[in-house]
Order: structure tokens, then C-alpha cells, then sequence
């Protein structure tokens, strides 16, 4: 199927066109809006979700994907958005991820279509919210809908939350964990599951068909995302992060989604914006670890959350501001108001009184 | 006392007004600006609190309210706002959940005057945020004073937090929870105590209080918030929540609130709008589960955060907006500036060598 | 060094004028603009850092100094913030931070530069998010880096944790913790450490170094500083906090900031300011417990984001606002949009299909 026949088929079937718009929203997870780079990530989730026999981490991604762009259909925000497929990214990710950590029962199911139509709601929320500075949604609203209903299964009897590490305080990792011979195949295979990882995938031949699926769309997106790969791996062997983690592409997968976001979605390749998005990826692997720690008590995992907060911290500054000073804030509720205060009281006087004065 | 009458009442006499003000205050809590429905709370909360032997609940919410109200009129604020109770509501809500969940000790009646005058600060600062997207600030002031003076408690010798459960990590909740008879008496009681626990009361006659103090003020608030509750039940015994807390009215009264702001304040009723209260009211249910979970290790109660987050998340959402697009932005920090880097670190050279150059 | 020769010497030298820059920057953590301030403020944290044997302490304060502004330089933001120090005040809390908190590997230099230069990029994206609401950053950037390099150190086998506090979960304070006797003179000593520990010294000689700079300075700065600290203690003893932490300036760092920060550089000192400035006072104590309470479980020390969140929720409120009120929202994305639900779909109909329509 070549480019310009599935423009035709899109243009002559109004269930291509559905069909288009929820592949664009897969490819929208590394901000691709492009069919084909949706169709190959569904392509490496089905083969990696069969590999480690979870066909549900596929068939919780393909309801999701639906829901949520179905959600948004009926809620009818801007049409361009949804052509592109903003509305179908966050869903996806719902639906991979409540199979990856919840146990499958009835309920599971019910539970995801209600998480992946509230990702549709959640991304209009967050998305306005957003607008005011100028900044994208990102995959802020997959994280915090997949920590709402990860941590709401506890108090739910049909819902088995198994998986979910059991709570603990944080505690400082010892190099007992750094046993593991780190060899050159192993390397290959983190690089490679850094990026699967994004969709929650943990394997390496899913990760290479994600690249071929980000180059088919971006040469660029495809650089960066191995870029960013190999520089989360370096920096956090460097620091001593634990090794198993580290070659399951856990501390990969947030600074892949990083440097793609930095180095060529959000600002135009170069080597002045190539140096940012290396500090962005070092950031990103300090806030995941952080996350990690933090986390622990409350059994979630990180997900993308640290890629979200370290994009939007390396977005917001603008090449020209000027800060809020230290100095005297005129209009604060401490000064004397233009009514006093005496006043004010008169104020809250019946009228027939303040006419007789 | 006709509406007319009161009226007239309130006309002659500034302490009627003021006492007016504080009703309305009241009637807030539920978003009527109604003094007959704040006096009717307020009975509700009386006739509760003296029925649990805890007439410190009421002497609490009385404090809070007057102390709101008092803050705000030294303050100064906007003066349509303070007629129509947006200084009070938080206020009593503060009086009433500090002496529910700490110990009486001479010391809590300063803190909670403490509370209670921030809370009008609080109001004060979410209201200026919230506004730059239209929404409200619902009961947010509350919910973060609450949880800042409780969590502080623990620190103070002279105040007492053994009512609070004591820290654990968030564990699975068990099929044995569910082993009490669901009768019909059981859930008509829940019904109307979800209505009363959103004033911290567990008592179906004073639930019964709030429908009527609703009904009087608007008959699709009285509506919603039955309905909401029901809603509530349903989904929650569906998905095995705690009976008891479900019997209890806790996991039904943030949705009570949910569904009176979705369903008849902030948007106008009709049927499109009442489905997007009840999935309003099924996200609020997942989201005050994930705040039982997660406040566990810190021994918070959840409050109406559920309510108040799911709210601003389906308020936030507008008919047509534009997000920010996957794409390049320009004016971002980690582009060549105007200055070229030399220039900058050039700038900061003395203005005589500069004239030299 | 006479003002007079200082700028002149400023004005010969490239180096001196980078010098003044980071100077300014120290000065900057009390709000003040002032290279002898600051210079006052290096030598205040070098005796005290020597005094205890902990010379880290001051290498990291002046490398985090220099880091976070030379970043600043390359970034290039608004030349006038820069020249006032804007840029350095979060850095070189960073860099006192944690040599403070983490034991001293080599990696943890390597750490400390990249949270250095973080704390910049942070500065610049919280000061674009605080200008919607005209409120100051104030060093909330130097909290967010502070606890995101603590806690991701657990997770880092090149970095010790071993100062941190065991996570355990939040329990009462009990009175046995107030045995010690409380003389004048450990009054005394708390009023300036109170002061000494806004740069992390528990020094009274730092404390009385710090004074007498924010004296040089601005005479009210040094006046608010002790008035805060004075009822910071007054109010923590009489809530019965713990002793030990309040003669060491636990309980009263984040007070004195807030103080200053209400009292004399955001507002203009009067009577109703300096009312407005107690009641903030009062409410960082809290939020002050409150943090520690709720950063127990995680090991985290909360900082001077007391005084942050305190000082945000004071300055927020304005004289004259309008709020969102109880009622109708319109344009909210539960409404029926222009297009009416089968039109959206609809166009989503191909082209030529419209065109046969």
C-alpha cells in the first residue's frame, strides 16, 4: 500500500478515514502524524504482546485507541486535532498499560473503557491548561489517568492489582545489583528496549520495528530516539543504576520520548538545540529515578511521567522574558483597598440606612 | 420567615445581613446561594452532630464559617463574591473536619481559627489561578487547608491525631470486606449519607436535612445529587468497594458534589449533559480510590479532592480549542537567541572598553 | 571596598563584573540585590561550613553559583534578570543542598553540576508559568531540583543516601521531646539560626553574619528576619513542636523568608502589611509540619518550600478580583457544538462523497 493509494482509499471509505485516524494517533505517541508509523507500532506491540504471551497488553491498546478517539468524536473538539490524531495517543497508552499491571478479570475491561474515555477528557483538560504557556499535552494525561486507576484497584475487590510491586520505603541500591555481566549484546538489546518500553513492551525485536516505524516517518525522530537511548544507558550505568533495569530499558524509555520531543519535533535539529537535548536526557534520567524512589511507598511506576515533566521544564523557558521581580507587587490583597475597611462593613448596611446618613 | 420577610429582615438590620452572608456561606458548600438552605445545613449539621455526641462538629463549622466570612471582610475582596457566600463556604467545611479528625484539646481552637482565616486566603489565591481557564474554585481551599493542618498536627505536642489511621502501604482490599447483607433499609440509608457526609456527618436524618435544604433552593440540585449518590452505589458495590465505607456514604459523597456541579450549576440540564455528569460521577468514584490508596502511607482522609479534581477536569474541556501541536515552537529557550553568545558575555564588559572597541 | 570603588572596579574588569553577577545572585536568596550582601553571605556559609568541618557545603555553594549562572549565560534569558543575580539564587542553594544531604562520592560533583545547571532551566519555566499571575519564582526552583536529585540518589550505587532520614510513616510527636530546658540563650541562638539555616548552616555565628548583611542592605530585610524568626519560635514552642529542631532553626528558616517576603519586598511595610506578614507566618509554620509530616515516608527534608507555597498563596490574592461564581459556564465541551454530533462525523466523510451530497 504505497502513500498515495491509502490517500485514496482514506478519500473513498469513511471507515478507512476512522480507521487512518486511529493509526495517526498511535504514530501521535512519538508525535508522528503519520498512518503507516501507527500501523508498524501496532505491528512491534502485537508481536512483542505475543512473544511474552499478553495478547491482552494488545487487545487492552486497540480498545483504548478506540475509545478514546470514539470519546472525542462525540465530544467534537477542533477537528484538526482529531484528523491528526491527538485524541487517540493517551488511550492507547491507558489501554497497554492497565493489562501490563492489573490482573485480567470482567471487570478490567469495564474499568479501560472508562480510563481510556477519560483520557480523552483528560487531554482536552490538560491540553487548555497547556495553551496558556504555550506548551504541549505530551502523555501527561496517559500518566495520570494510569496512576488514577492503577492505585483506585486497590479498593476494588474485581479488580487485582497483583503485579504492582508491594509498598515500601525507598532504600539506597547497593552494587550487589550491578553483578550482571554487562556485554556488547546486551547493550544492543537496551538500546532497542528503551524504545519499545515507550508502549510498554519489553523486547528488543519490537524496539527495531519501532525504528524502522519512526524512520519511515522521520529520519531525525528515528537519530534522536536512539540518540537518546544510548545516552540514558551511558548515564545511568555511569551513576550505578541498577543493571536488570537498565537492560530492560527502564531507564531508557521516558529520555527517548525526551530527546525526540527537544531535538526535532519541538525545535528544529542543530547542535546548539543537540546539546540541550542531551542536558534534557541527563534531567529526564535524574526525575525518573527520583520517581522511582518516590513512588515506591504507593506501588506506581513512573511511566512516562518523567519524560512529561522534563519537557515541559526544558519548554516553558522562551528565548525572551522577563521574570516577576523582587520588588514591590502593586494590586496584593495585604494593601489598603480603595474602599476602607469601615466602609466595606457600611457596605453590607441595609440601603434604607445608608440613605438616612 | 417568608423569603419576603427575610428579605425585609435583612434590610433593617446589619447584623441580619451579616447573618445572611454566613447562610449563604453555607448554602455554598452545595453552590446555592440561599440563606434558608444554609440555615437548613447548618440544622442538618446540628441535629448530626449532637445525635454522634460530637457537638464540637458544630461549634467547629460555626467558628470556621465566621472566621472565613470575618478574613474576607477585613480583606476586602470583591464585594458581589461576599454577598453571595464565596468567603464562607471552605470556612465551615475547615471548622467541621479539624474536631472530626483531630482530638479536642484547648490548643485545636486556635488552630482552627488559624485554618479558618487561611482558608479565605487560600480561596483568594485559587480563585486568581483558576480563572485564567473559567473554572471555579470549588472546594479546593478546603481540601488543602484540611490536609495541611491534619499532616501538621503530628508535629505539635499540643494537639492530638490518634482519630487518624496510622500509616500503612496501600494493600489489595479483599473479598471479606463484602460480607455484610446489602438490604434496602441499608441503601436508602447510604443514599441520603453520602448527601450529609459531604458535611462530614454520618447520619441519614441529616441527609434527609440536606435534600430538603436543596430542594428548596433548586429542584434539579436536590435531583442530581440523589442521583449522583445512587450512581455512586452502583458503581462502587459493581466494582467491590468497602460496603461498610459504602454504606457509610464514603464513597458517594464527592460524587454527590460532582454530579450537583456537572449536572444543573456549571452546565444547564439536559440529557447530553447528564451523561457527561454520570461518566463525571464514575471518574470521581476511581479518582477518591486512588486518593484512599495513595494517602494511606500519610494517614489523610481523601475529602472532596475527588470531587474537585474531577470537576476542573470535565469544566476545563472546551466546545472548541486548539491545542498546542506536535510540531515546532518557536521562541524556545534552546534556540540562537538575538544576541549571539559572544555578544551576551560581551554585555556584561565594562561600558569603557566597549567604547574603546 | 566602598560602593563607590566597587563599582568602579566592576567597571574595569570583565571578571569583576562576573564576580559582581554572582554575587548579586548569593544576595538574592533574601531578595536583595546587593554584591556586599552577598559577598557577607559566602563568608557567613564558609565559617560556618569550616566551623562544623563540612567544607563541601561551601565548595557547592560556589560551584552551584557559578554553574547555575554561567548556564544562565549561555541561555542567554533576559539580560536585565541576569545582571540582578536572578539567575544564581537557586544554584547556590543546590550546591549547598546536596553536599548537605548526600554523602561525598566523586559522582556526586559530576551530579551536583548538572543539578546546578537544572535549577537555571527550572528557574526560567517556573518564572514563565509565575508571570501569568504576576508572582514571584522565589526558590521554588531550587526545592523541585533539590528533592529531585535527593531522592533519584537512591537509585544511584555512586551516590550514599546515608544521611537521609529512614523512611518511616508519620507519628505523633509526644511531649518527651520537649525535656530540654529552654534558657535565653538558646533563644537567642535559635532567633539567628533560624536565619543561618536558609543556606542549610546550623551556625548562631552564620546566623549574626547573615543580619548584619541584610542590614547592609536594606534595614527592613533585617528587621522582618527577626521578627519572623521571633514568632516562628514563639509559635512552634507554644504549639509544642520539637525542641531540639526548633533551637536548631528547623521550624523557623522557611518563616523568616516568607517575612521578608511579605513584610518588606513585595508589599511596602505598614501595619497592615506586618499583620499580613504574621498570619503568613503562621501558616508556613504549618505548612512547614505539614511537609514533614508528609515527606517522612519518602526521607525527604521539605526545604524552604514552606515558605514558597506560603508566600505564593499570600501574593496571589488581589485587591480588587472577580471570580468564577456558582453558575453557568458557557462554551464547555459537554454542550452541543456547532457542528452537531452526525456533522462532525460526517466530515469526516471523504471529500468527493460531500461533493455528491
Amino acid at each position: 500500500v504505497t502513500g498515495k493509494r491509502w490517500t485514496q482509499l482514506r478519500s473513498q471509505s469513511r471507515v478507512v478515514a476512522v480507521v487512518d485516524l486511529n493509526l495517526k494517533g498511535t504514530g501521535q505517541v512519538f508525535f508522528q502524524e503519520n498512518s503507516l508509523t501507527g500501523m508498524l507500532f501496532l505491528l512491534g506491540i502485537a508481536y512483542g504482546a505475543v512473544a511474552a504471551k499478553t495478547p491482552q497488553v494488545l487487545v487492552g491498546a486497540v480498545i483504548g485507541l478506540l475509545v478514546s478517539t470514539i470519546t472525542a468524536i462525540v465530544l467534537q473538539p477542533d477537528e484538526p486535532s482529531l484528523r491528526k490524531g491527538l485524541y487517540g495517543y493517551n488511550g492507547v497508552l491507558v489501554g497497554a498499560a492497565l493489562p501490563t499491571f492489573l490482573g485480567i478479570t470482567p471487570m478490567l475491561w469495564f474499568y479501560l473503557v472508562v480510563a481510556s474515555a477519560a483520557s480523552t477528557v483528560v487531554f482536552m483538560a490538560t491540553a487548555t491548561v497547556c495553551k496558556t504557556w504555550g506548551v504541549p499535552a505530551l502523555t501527561f494525561p496517559f500518566n495520570l489517568v494510569n496512576w488514577i486507576f492503577l492505585m483506585g484497584a486497590f479498593q476494588f475487590t474485581r479488580l487485582r492489582t497483583t503485579d504492582l510491586n508491594p509498598g515500601q520505603f525507598p532504600s539506597q541500591v547497593t552494587g550487589a545489583a550491578a553483578h550482571i555481566d554487562i556485554t556488547p549484546g546486551f547493550l544492543v538489546e537496551a538500546l532497542l528496549k528503551n524504545i519499545a518500553q515507550v508502549f510498554l513492551i519489553n523486547n528488543a525485536i519490537t524496539g527495531a520495528i519501532f525504528v524502522v516505524a519512526l524512520l519511515v516517518s522521520s529520519v531525525w525522530a528515528g537519530v534522536f530516539a536512539l540518540g537518546g537511548s544510548a545516552l540514558a544507558i551511558g548515564a545511568s550505568l555511569a551513576m550505578g543504576a541498577p543493571v536488570p533495569d537498565i537492560l530492560n530499558g527502564l531507564y531508557g524509555f521516558s529520555a527517548v520520548l525526551t530527546a525526540v520531543a527537544l531535538g526535532c519535533v519541538f525545535y528544529t535539529p542543530s547542535l546548539r538545540v543537540a546539546v540541550f537535548a542531551v542536558f534534557g536526557v541527563l534531567v529526564t534520567v535524574a526525575i525518573h529515578s527520583m520517581l522511582v524512589s518516590a513512588l515506591t511507598p504507593v506501588s506506581l511506576p513512573p511511566g512516562t511521567a518523567p519524560f512529561v515533566f522534563a519537557t515541559w521544564l526544558f519548554l516553558l523557558p522562551k528565548k525572551k522574558f522577563d521574570p516577576v521581580q523582587h520588588e514591590y507587587l502593586p494590586n496584593g490583597a495585604a494593601e489598603p483597598g480603595q474602599l476602607m475597611q469601615a466602609k466595606t462593613i457600611n457596605s453590607l448596611t441595609p440601603q434604607h440606612q445608608k440613605e438616612n446618613q
